[in-house]
């Protein structure tokens, strides 16, 4: 196979194999499978990824916001490469080394009173069993979340999840909605974060008293709802949560899977709102998904009631060696090479002036909103009205983006900047320019 | 770290480590936390494993009945290596070679009319997601499975599942549970292989019926239940169940996940049961679990439902890269060693005449079944009434086990003699030896 050099080995009857096999066989995610299109993806290094044939894209994506430490981080790559060769895999119950190594620097990254990890595959499984913990710590059922949220494609996660993908899977009962804040969309009648942020506060309350507080195991909640919208929390509001889950007894899950690991400039996104849930669901940026992995940082209290009682939740690759060897690897690297510092400099340095920029220079952005390097814009049909430009404004600019040699993550009706946090001011720059003539090509 | 060679780099204080940072930092599945004392794994090859101090152990468990091929095969081994070395993850909306390759590879063993693979991270979501696609295919809710089943720790796969770790999980709708077929405890009052099938067809058409079959989505059944007993249908019942999906136009899942890829001397243990299902689970035996991977293999009918129509179902870690290496290696190496070929011959040879002898020489050994590499031998504390072996008995008699150097796969008052495909048949006299030792100890 080719692809660690995109100079060399060009080979686009690779890329055709690779797209005709691609059509024959694999069913994809959250898509009609008739018209797909796939771009075929071979090889990558940092914030660049290429094919077969030696065209490369700049990956403003990170895919699907997990490759926080960027493409082929060497490190990464020789950690699972030696694994392998020691040991690809083990069963849950026994001691492993890397495995315990990997929940060691877990841990130390979390606050103060979170001792011990549950491994599983990825986000979805991580909410689950975090959704699990709650409602057999508290002996209640419920499940408050936010309409707009993402939580994973398994039974609860999917019914915890806000937005259309929760609708056709309806099946798991227990869950309740409520809305976050989001100023620029919100609602509430707000005009200012403050009143946002008290007024969402005020929102959940009534929610939460209204299915009766003795029903309820748990508020889960992104940190930074991520896919909905990079809808970074306005001042209080995450501490506000905290206070209406601890007056009535209520488990707080905050589901780090797409914020936590640098993406926001910091280890989790929930530090500098002055916030500690109960349990941290963890995926993506953790070993920026080189193997799949996810899981839970339970807090003592929580995993105190299970010392007796047996937890009922378990997966045959929790804790598999190659995902904590890379586990190991990844936080290693981010540590030494102050990658989650890099992301924070970045995001305030590059990426914030950057868009703000662009948001003067271009009508059709509404809002630019973000934190280290997780970033949206929000596209509009009109400023007055916010009204969102259309869904097939939206196709034709990502096909554009793709065409001139930018991988973006396109949700909805904005583009979310997230880059790998060890990017660059100069790649910054060479993908604003990207989106700044992207932009100035849509027809008005 | 050590571990590739069981002579060399002995270091019972990596043990130690490994020991104390599981018990520091690890939450354990389906286990009460505060007694574990899990055994230290740190490396293996082919049917053994081995710690850091060159301890070594007969694999008769395959860890969790996943390690089909056995342990650190060296093609899938490199194959890991060589996609880490070119590309890690990439997302599952993308093409990607190995991914179609994987996929083509697994549809060329299953049987006409399955084109399409829906990748997962484990046996779990591929369940979850064989449920959405049963649910959506039919515009039908309701899920049928046997109460002695285990289908994964996710919301609807966990319901799914008939055993103990289906009540405290109990938080999706529309699961009803059946008795299968199993004539040493015949829910039927049956006494022949015969009789029982039909009397469990008879019992699930009933069910069926009083469910009302117009809210039946689905079947969900393992093709030989596993974890619950090594339960091989007797002959007529798959097929059986077959023709009352058909009836009233229910999709039926085979759930392949323990049983396939190998398992059973076959590559899906519905082979030579005259039954083709709707929808194929799978995950473990598809790359013996040395990267986290699992899917549905969807027959053309449903997968064609979707052509215009969102699936929507999807992960992070769909089709993952070094997943999908692994599976492309795995199944040419099964293939080209003819690893399935030797579960066959290792089962009928050396397995069913050897455990059939420990039956006749062991007074506690009530019943022994299987195929393949996968029997179980049923343990009473009294022939007659087949009263099973007490709980504390079987634990004494696991720890027997580890101490003598054999890795068994103890499930309730059942050894499931489940070794690695690659099991030779000295092996086999090996385990055996030491079972009969275990047994021969047990105080009557
Ligand atoms: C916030 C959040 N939680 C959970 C998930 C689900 O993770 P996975 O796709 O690994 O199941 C995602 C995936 O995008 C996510 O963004
Ligand atoms: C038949 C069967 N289905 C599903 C599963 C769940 O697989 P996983 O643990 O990978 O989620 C298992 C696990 O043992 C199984 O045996």
């Amino acid at each position: 196979m080719t692809g660690t050099d995109p100079s060399t080995g060009a080979d686009s009857s690779l890329d055709a194999l690779a797209h005709d096999l691609d059509r024959a066989h694999v069913f994809h995610s959250w898509a009609a499978q008739g018209a797909l299109d796939p771009l075929v993806i071979a090889g990558g290094s940092g914030t660049r990824v290429w094919d077969h044939a030696g065209r490369t894209y700049l990956d403003f994506s990170s895919q699907l916001v997990n490759v926080n430490i960027g493409h082929q981080h060497p490190v990464v790559v020789r950690a699972i490469q030696e694994q392998a060769a020691q040991l690809a895999t083990v069963a849950p119950s026994t001691a492993h080394l890397a495995r315990g190594e990997a929940a060691k620097r877990i841990v130390a990254r979390a606050p103060e009173g979170f001792r011990k990890v549950f491994f599983t595959n990825g986000g979805a499984d991580a909410n689950e069993n975090a959704i699990r913990l709650a409602r057999l710590h508290t002996g209640r059922d419920k499940v408050v979340s936010a309409y707009r949220s993402y939580h994973g494609n398994t039974g609860a996660a999917i019914v915890s999840t806000g937005d259309w993908r929760r609708v056709p899977n309806e099946y798991a009962r227990g869950h309740v909605h409520v809305f976050g804040p989001y100023l620029y969309r919100s609602e509430f009648w707000a005009t200012t974060p403050e009143q946002e942020s008290e007024r969402a506060l005020r929102h959940l309350e009534r929610v939460v008293q209204a299915e009766g507080p003795g029903s309820v195991a748990a508020v889960l909640l992104e940190s930074v709802p991520g896919t909905a919208g990079v809808l970074v929390p306005p001042p209080g509001y995450l501490a506000g949560v905290r206070a209406i889950c601890d007056r009535y007894g209520i488990v707080l899950v905050l589901d780090e899977v797409m914020a936590g690991f640098g993406r926001t400039g910091r280890w989790f996104a929930f530090e500098g709102h002055d916030v500690v849930p109960d349990l941290i669901a963890f995926a993506k940026g953790v070993n920026s998904g080189y193997v799949p992995v996810g899981g839970v940082i339970i807090s003592d209290e929580i995993a105190a009631g299970f010392d007796e009682r047996v937890f009922p939740g378990g997966l045959t690759y929790s804790g598999h060696p190659l995902a904590a060897a890379s586990i190991v690897a990844a936080l290693d690297a981010m540590e030494d090479e102050g990658i989650v510092e890099n992301a924070r400099r970045v995001g305030d340095d590059a990426i914030a002036p950057a868009l703000a920029e662009l948001a003067e220079r271009h009508e059709v952005v509404g809002e630019v909103r973000g934190d280290g390097v997780f970033w949206a814009i929000e596209l509009v049909a009109d400023r007055a009205t916010r009204e969102p430009l259309p869904d097939a404004a939206m196709a034709a600019l990502k096909k554009d983006l793709v065409g001139r040699g930018l991988l973006p993550f396109v949700q909805d009706n904005r583009i979310h900047v997230v880059p790998p946090c060890v990017v660059t001011d100069d790649e910054v720059a060479e993908a604003v320019a990207l989106y700044d003539e992207a932009l100035a090509a849509l027809p008005r």
